[in-house]
């Protein structure tokens, strides 16, 4: 039976927003049931009510929402905040607090003393407080941690991420205001590339080697003119268990369309992966040949195949990728409700920890910048 | 608002159930409304229930089905027939005689005959009978559709398709029952891969090129010992406007994972596509370079645009192709409804039409292969 | 110490002429030393004396080159041949009738008779008498038939050769010179693409298999209007050893560049590999993931370690696989000087043997074509 | 005519010697006449004999062979030294002073002080002194230059260049004398997969961009324990023009096998290579699709159309670049023998000022690296 489900921002014409009703109704889990789609009121009940909202739970505004949802028996088991960055912090501290569990949009909030009190309310409130790094969702992302947590690479040595697109390369795109505000530092914030892109590479590189990154040395450009913030960075870092990792990320590497990609090497082999060609995942153990491991082959880890709907060689995709996080949340929220344990395996869905520490990490590698590349700490490796 | 919909076949752990369940409520057009899950009237009815579905309308059969729904104000308005091939006809052929519209798996019938009827059928009856030829669904296949119908190619030369995979090679595997049967002329039929993929690639090859398969000669093998239909075939053929086409398909391909592909090569270019990599099209116009024509970007087919749910980069995959299919239908039918004409773009799903086409076309491959590769008319060529 | 070598035809801006100087200087085992390079006597003997060959052996016709150099003490260890193809025959029996060692350029002559009376010289006179199948010494088609011989693969079932461009697809063209003659019968005789491209795929297939072709059933086209010969072409054909072939070759295949490729379907695994990316060959044992093998790692055959000259990675191309011609046919000539047995290794060098099953393969597929795809065996496997 | 040609180093079994032999020879432009193969006299002069130089110039040490070679009429037109790094300059200074023009292996010298004499001994001596780097000979490599150079790309903003292996991943190979002395600052100086590996990727980062690297930040790490020099590091740098750079190399990267390869992003369009698959360049235009760019096409530049040997899809590599530094050198040394200016395309070919830079700038990123990723000047940048 299928859960009910709020949605905040995602209005008409958002990608976001469509992406994630398509992941929420993908196995049918979750049930579009009240929504605050737009920061302009009319314009948001209206295309509630076109998605088949009935006009109680057609919201204008998502104070007026929790209001409304938050006393009902059939308030929604899950909320997600899909409203631009600067207003996650608000909402999603809100219904926490209210009791909602909730899906986040990244990044969790725009300063890492909010990501610390979204992560304290969600623990003392007992919520889940999930972020969504949708590309951890992708079948052989969850296989290549599967193999590095049972130990098939041995100590992990170095991880290489990389995250270029050429979509902001155009110097006539300059007054483009879909395009200009990404690199104003009132509208941005800190940095614009690595906040953007570089993050979801840097909280790919934690997933899969489950390591924590500790301390960062960037190297931020701005190679089309007049831009205040980075549209191309270079970032070291160290992570725990001595791993090292290294961050391209760029916004002006024309002909890369979503290069998302990371290589794992380790003691005992590597692993390559990118998102474009998301079902091969490429594997090399020391001294011997690079085989190509499909998703949907027999013998996959269960992480795997947890994370798989159809048979090899059916091009699974993003949609799939985005589904298993709301997937993650489904059997977390059934098995609270069922009261019993959850598969473990469902654990694996990015939650608040992890959006601050994308945060924290985003932020020292802005202050390196800054600082020439000197070294510097992230702060979730100390406190909290 | 979504619509009612009806499932019959595909029940607990098929896979082709769940795809359909997903493609169907992709896009939020559909609702499962009524069901006949399974052969096993019990499990239909748990699996049905399971799903959501309430318990009057959690059907043990399809007869069962067709009697509790066909006088229901909220009866389904799109009826999806997934179940063995040897029920589509008599399946298909009642609801639409009911005054259902009707999704059919593919292949529509298992002989010619029976195709022909449903086509009179749904002719006379003013029905949708679409059938389920997904691949054609991808927003790069209806690109070049796109590009060839509006000349971009010149007259087309050749058409070369490919369907090939590996996973019935393991002569150990002959005794596996899943295997088995598709190589039983008793329960398969005239015969086995081409029937079963190479159709795929043969309605791809007239999707794209928007011409009819008139005459085939074919070689068939069976290179596994002891199977009386071929696992691996060579087709020759002719279609309409003069086109020449290749088809090579096999189950025995080992390493192949699930290969569909298709070259077409006009006078005044070439385009290549292939199914595990869905999202880029090459396209080389004579004397100039390759480019690679990425989904997603700027300046593509309205029939490529609409086919696509994200921007460029993010692999969209099978779920989309076969949510294309459904998101056609639910046009076609919500037109219907609304009094109005389709958006033309939404016809070009396949229909009874292509469903007799291709079972003409096989059939005519099959007896070519008996007589040592004469070459044989495909029977829609000419009657009907 | 490197061995004299004659060189008839591959005048200036051949591209012929060009490759086999490089492929025979490559390892330092053959110096031109004579040579007939053009049609017109003057430039044959100025280019010749340009590449550094004294005057007395920069011959003005391959005739005055036999006389002049059949008697002297330091004649060439080999002859190469290639001349244009219908010159083959006449200039390939008379060096071989005096004696001399051949390579000769395939095809090995234009009929299936005259290269019988050509194996029958080499054989009575003792002669090595080679055919210039290239792609026959890239490393990774070596270790393909050194796989397939030492029964990785077990019993080979399947065969899939093509070989593709679009260089002629250009109706334009029609009326240059360097495209038309290939379309002409008279000039051309029997078959354009099959016996230009094709032959070299199924001289593939019989080369990794380790088979001989038996018969065949083809399909020519003339894509281009006012072609007399085929420029697209489809082929199934059989195997000694129970082994099926499927080949497909054109030459209007716009955006395919020179796409010669083969894959092979055994029992226990599956091969493919591409001429244009020739160092990697994939490899599937049944049951198992893909895995790459690449050029130069250790644990290769000897046959493929033999057949490479630098580390893995270092791309090895066309001039490499064109110099183990050279190299398989200096070692046998070596060894007879030396008095020794040759390194069995360098017997895999195609022989005239090979070069007449090949022609003779085309011969059955052209009238096979002719009688609308009736299957017509090749002449070779019954006689000789 | 071939020109007469010395070769000091690369003795038997080294696979840098056998490719020079194999470069040198590819055009037929020179022969090898004279030879101090190996740090043994004896295994120098035997190994000289067996490959055809008389015994008078078969020598067994490099001054020995200056005695003998510098006063004869024939003496070596050029000299190539492919001898271990630390011996470079000596022996390149030596030759130099007597008059000789010099190719020298990579890299020139294993100080900066040392580069920046044999730059001005060359200069005062008016020889040329060229340095190998061979993968700047590739046609596709030079056709990128020349579009950056005629401004295709319009201005360069940023490049990234990687070089990536996993040779030395393996720790158990910690004591294999072949790789130990690399990670041993006694015998391999400052650095060791930077000055190795990481050095031909800076290098092909100036050639195509045709800057100069000015600064560099460096994060060294010694992944396997026990090493004193890196074996993966991460680069930032800065060229002139403001240009940025990234870089990243790594010996390590298990999986990869010589993972060089460049992307080149402008204004108006972006570039990338890969060396292991040489024969294709991936170009995008701003707002358009990626065209590949195959080498042999018509219409390329005349810089890669010189680099070519062979037609469109015949896959070249390794031999053919390094085939390419031999005629560039080639052509130079005949037009100062014909008293006629070369063409200027040979002038592309790395020299001795080349080989300064590189140099250079290794010592800037190992002193960064040292100092915490710092940006230090490279020397070359400044004085000179």
């Amino acid at each position: 039976m299928s859960m009910n489900w709020g949605l905040i921002g995602g209005g008409e014409g958002s990608q976001i927003g469509g992406t994630h009703r398509i992941a929420a109704a993908l196995d049918g889990a979750f049930r579009l049931a009240a929504a605050a789609l737009d920061i302009d009121a009319q314009r948001a009940r209206a295309f509630a009510m076109r998605l088949g909202i009935p006009k109680d739970r057609a919201y204008g505004d998502w104070r007026e929402m929790l209001e409304g949802e938050k006393s009902r028996p059939d308030r929604p088991t899950l909320i997600t905040v899909a409203t631009p960055n600067s207003s996650h912090f608000e909402i999603t501290r809100a219904f926490l607090l209210a009791g909602f569990d909730v899906l986040c949009e990244k990044p969790l909030t725009t300063t890492v003393a909010e990501s610390q009190e979204i992560v304290r309310i969600a623990r003392e409130n007992g919520r889940i407080c999930a972020v969504n790094y949708g590309y951890s969702g992708y079948a052989m992302v969850r296989h290549a941690r599967a193999m590095v947590a049972r130990g098939d690479l041995g100590r992990i040595r170095v991880v290489v991420a990389e995250f270029a697109h050429g979509h902001h390369a155009d110097a006539a795109d300059a007054d483009n205001p879909r395009v200009r505000w990404r690199y104003d530092p009132k509208l941005a914030g800190i940095s614009s590339i690595v906040a953007d892109c570089g993050i979801h590479a840097l909280h790919l590189a934690s997933f899969i080697s489950g390591q924590e990154i500790l301390s960062l040395s960037a190297d931020f450009v701005s190679a089309v003119p007049g831009r205040e913030l980075e549209d191309d960075a270079l970032v070291a870092f160290r992570m725990s268990g001595d791993v090292v990792g290294r961050l391209w990320t760029s916004a002006i590497a024309v002909g890369r369309m979503h290069g998302l990609g990371i290589q794992v090497f380790g003691e005992k082999g590597g692993l390559r992966w990118q998102q474009e060609q998301p079902n091969q995942l490429y594997w090399t153990p020391v001294g011997r040949g690079t085989s190509i491991i499909e998703r949907g082959v027999a013998g996959l880890s269960p992480e795997a195949d947890r994370a798989s709907r159809v048979t090899v060689g059916h091009a699974e995709g993003f949609f799939g990728a985005f589904g298993n996080i709301y997937a993650d949340l489904a059997e977390r929220l059934r098995a609270r409700q069922e009261g019993r344990e959850p598969n473990p395996l469902a654990l694996s869905c990015p939650n608040a920890e992890d959006g601050l520490r994308s945060v924290a990490a985003v932020y020292a590698a802005a202050e390196s910048a800054k600082s020439g590349g000197r070294w510097v700490r992230s702060a979730t490796s100390i406190d909290l």
